[in-house]
């Protein structure tokens, strides 16, 4: 069975080191906003990533990603990125991601993390009380 | 009509600023490889982005993009981005592009670029004798 | 006449974009981290960096800058950058900031910015009321 | 005693993703060239980073830096980055480093690395051959 999170929303301030010489945020900028987004969806969530490195032995992986990109951020902007969580089997989460400015969308970021062992970096399990959190 | 290029081959190597603390490149340095890829095959046909912006005023800008993680590249690796790019339509160009390690597959990134005004950043056919060599 | 600023501290998370293979936050992240508790100064003096572009038609440009490393900052480690300003002349200002963990000083960073002309990239005074209260 | 090594140069092309929406390559980006050129340098030495690693168990760190901005590198630019090592002591190497752009200076870097324990990050004498080869 799958289950889909309720929406996680995340501010982000854009400054100089996020933008290019074309004005606006570089590409990867949004890609690297969604991950901190993530990071924080699963924090409060009670897991740090280096936790779970530690304790449950596992890492979370991009295994793919997409992203298009609507309207460009700049300088200054506070952004809120918006998350939606659906965990697909046991070892693999589905995000869709939205980054936003005053709720208009500026880039849509979709991205699978796969849960694999910290030290062999193969296919493990999502540890089963953070699975059940994962879909709450 | 359409038309794909020859594939472009540029190396790249691996170094400290590219990696992450799980030992490996980040994911989106793979996308920042593509796109110096993309630079120098524009570059080997006879323009800089510089100069795209001085003297024909456009700029290209990434429209969307998606990335497939087969396996991680390494701190030191020497790798090899190839490039295949369609001209689709008259003002934007995809980018079928595959990062390798001695011949095996790492990271897939399909690149969709759009040609748009310097100034107004809207779409704008792709000057003529540039879209005749992309195509060549 | 100079004068110093009180101190101001703005918290930073590190995020996997921020850290490198060899496990901490490679070692510009904290010149990166400085930028953002300086841009964050400003604007708590009610100045974001576009306004001051468009508005006063000045930015500000890092003149140089000095970096110690004393212990590493990791993975999930929640910092607080501390700043003091010290406006030298009209053009320019003095920051020493210090990256901590739990009080604990990881690499302490000397920046000298230059105000200059938007445009020119010249030399400009501060803009008096800022000046003000840069020293306030 | 200490030894200097003889000028190393190596060329580094400036890509969107080095720029910020000054225009101009972003401050840190300088001080990422510098480390490029120190990685190149010690490789012709037939060094790689992970070599050294896996195979002395050392790595080298940045300890301290210091950076001047003299004029900025623009997208597209061809730069070349000049480096002069010093073996200082047993244990650390200074590099006095000079970003250049057609012989002109855009910007000069000095930067003390130490060579640690791969496992324990505390100081550790730098191999035997290696240093020999620094300083020839």
């Amino acid at each position: 069975m799958n289950g889909s999170s309720t929406p996680f929303d995340w501010p982000v301030r854009v400054y100089y080191e996020d933008t290019d010489a074309g004005g606006v945020v570089y590409h990867t900028g949004y890609i690297r906003y969604c991950e901190r987004a993530r990071t924080e969806w699963v924090r409060q969530l009670g897991y740090g990533q280096r936790e779970l490195a530690a304790a449950a032995g596992v890492l979370f992986t991009v295994v793919s990603l997409s992203a298009h990109y609507h309207a460009p951020a700049r300088l200054d902007d506070l952004l809120v990125v918006r998350s939606v969580a659906t965990v697909a089997g046991g070892a693999s989460v589905s995000f869709a991601q939205q980054v936003l400015r005053d709720g208009v969308l500026l880039a849509s970021v979709d991205v699978r993390v796969a849960c694999v062992d910290a030290t062999t970096l193969r296919p493990r399990r999502i540890p089963e009380p953070l699975r059940k959190e994962m879909t709450a």
